[in-house]
């Protein structure tokens, strides 16, 4: 069979506009969420069950993930591990050849670029993609997806891509989305742990959880900004003290930690940011601004 | 001089909406959004020259603390701490008999329970206050004051104190600022820190800090609506796992303590959050929602 040959069979098949494999919670809520968005979506399980709830819901029902794949020019794969998806698709690689492959598993960067190369090997573009807000929120405009990999790709399946939520593609490096997802976790855990904390303090003065919860979320949006100046100073390497230096904060951050220790709660959370302040202060940044404080993260405590 | 003659002649006195004693960087802020508000406004500080420039924008220029006192139904006193406080008003104390004393300066809730107690022995009604955004907001809707304290003050004059920016009334404890204060700064530096940490690490892959900020930023609204829904669940002590498990989330971020060791950037931070997971789990956590944590951050490392 020539390449022409071969190449207009897959074009019949293509009846679907994207397929889903694997149908956990998550690939689950990306299948129903194309559908939503009036897509033609194909899905596949290793279970069956799950295909079957999804067909009810208008999805076409691959008996094989190959046929899965041979039926539509956007494969969407959601499975826990790299390794998972190298198993699944290793024997399918003869049909990938023209199709966009989108990989939401969770990996390192060196994982991501060595699929990105793989599927070229076998004619396929790749996005190396990550879903950085859960699954309840999937299919709505606040759900951040990223993506890396070919740009051409994305261009190509961004209508659909976006019915996921807010598709964002990072660059052209395959590694990126693997990048962004782990330094976001990290973000989103700094601020749920000091989120914590501050509950877990003012719920020693009878503060109730939602009633705090209530005014600190309209606070955030003050934080996010924040976060945005900073990182222009952080590009610049200058930190204008325009949101106080590091050594007003220290000594705010030491208020916090034996205010902590006052109210009988833990003070490791505290503590850690009075570490970094006191060690960006030894480090000759106590007349800085804050965002100076980056200079002692990268270096670590070993280092300063 | 009866009290009925003292009060009308301090009637006659005011002629002020608003006294600001304090023209720091913040009271100097403050007094310039009531100006631009459009309320008549008395200001007074140790040092002329910042008072003589509010003069130039509109503002009634006291010549001692006393005639600002006497002048303005409402004192909002910017000064360092309480002590210095104390040490300006104590003189004035016969001057206060029916106005309202709002304290911005920061401290514990113990001071702020002491210097309502004063102010209600001198027949003052009492507000605590505290400035959350900094002071290049003030004026404007996103920056927001807590207040606490004397309900009917803060309804008395709500429009004249919510013309400093989003201003929030806790409740009638008047440490309920303080403490506010305290666990919003630490909540402001959990998140900061992880932006800080996301960003070395981003940048060990060579991405600019401002698009990794473009895309965090637009991230925060999901992780503030975390913080919501957690605040719900601390509530009733039951914690899901609609947002993944405590030792899913541990897993991923010995993910992010590797790669940040692999990137030659600082552990510090992610190490305590995986520290705080690893000790939810081994306390039967592990298979709760990640609010659980709340648990171990009261607890604290000691208590385990």
């Amino acid at each position: 069979m020539s390449k022409n040959q071969r190449g207009s069979e897959n074009e019949n098949l293509q009846r679907s506009t994207v397929a889903v494999i694997g149908l956990g919670q998550m690939g689950t809520r990306l299948a129903q969420a194309f559908l939503s968005a009036g897509h033609v979506t194909t899905v596949w399980n290793r279970s069956g069950a799950k295909a079957d709830a999804l067909a009810a819901q208008g999805a076409v029902r691959a008996a094989t993930p190959e046929a899965a794949v041979i039926g539509s020019p956007l494969i969407v794969v959601s499975l826990p591990d790299y390794r998972t998806v190298q198993d699944l698709l290793q024997p399918l690689a003869g049909s990938l050849d023209g199709r966009t492959l989108v990989n939401l598993a969770s990996g390192t960067p060196e994982e991501a670029a060595r699929m990105a190369d793989w599927a070229a090997g076998h004619g396929a573009d790749y996005l190396d993609g990550a879903a950085m807000s859960g699954t309840r929120l999937v299919g709505r405009p606040e759900a951040l997806f990223v993506f890396s990999g070919s740009q051409e790709a994305f261009s190509t399946h961004r209508s659909v891509l976006t019915s996921l939520g807010n598709s964002v593609h990072l660059g052209s490096d395959p590694a990126l989305a693997s990048v962004y997802d782990t330094a976001l976790l990290g973000l989103a855990w700094g601020a749920l742990a000091g989120f914590y904390h501050a509950v877990a303090l003012v719920g020693a003065s009878g503060v109730d959880p939602a009633d705090f919860a209530a005014v600190a979320t309209g606070h955030m949006p003050f934080v996010t900004s924040l976060m945005a100046d900073h990182a222009r100073q952080i590009e610049g390497g200058r930190f204008p003290d325009d949101d106080g230096t590091v050594e007003v904060h220290a000594a705010a951050i030491e208020h916090l930690v034996r205010t902590s220790r006052t109210q009988g709660i833990g003070t490791d959370v505290p503590e850690l940011i009075g570490n970094l302040l006191d060690r960006a202060t030894a480090s000759g940044h106590g007349s800085s601004g804050i965002a100076s404080v980056i200079e002692t993260i990268k270096k670590g405590p070993r280092n300063v």
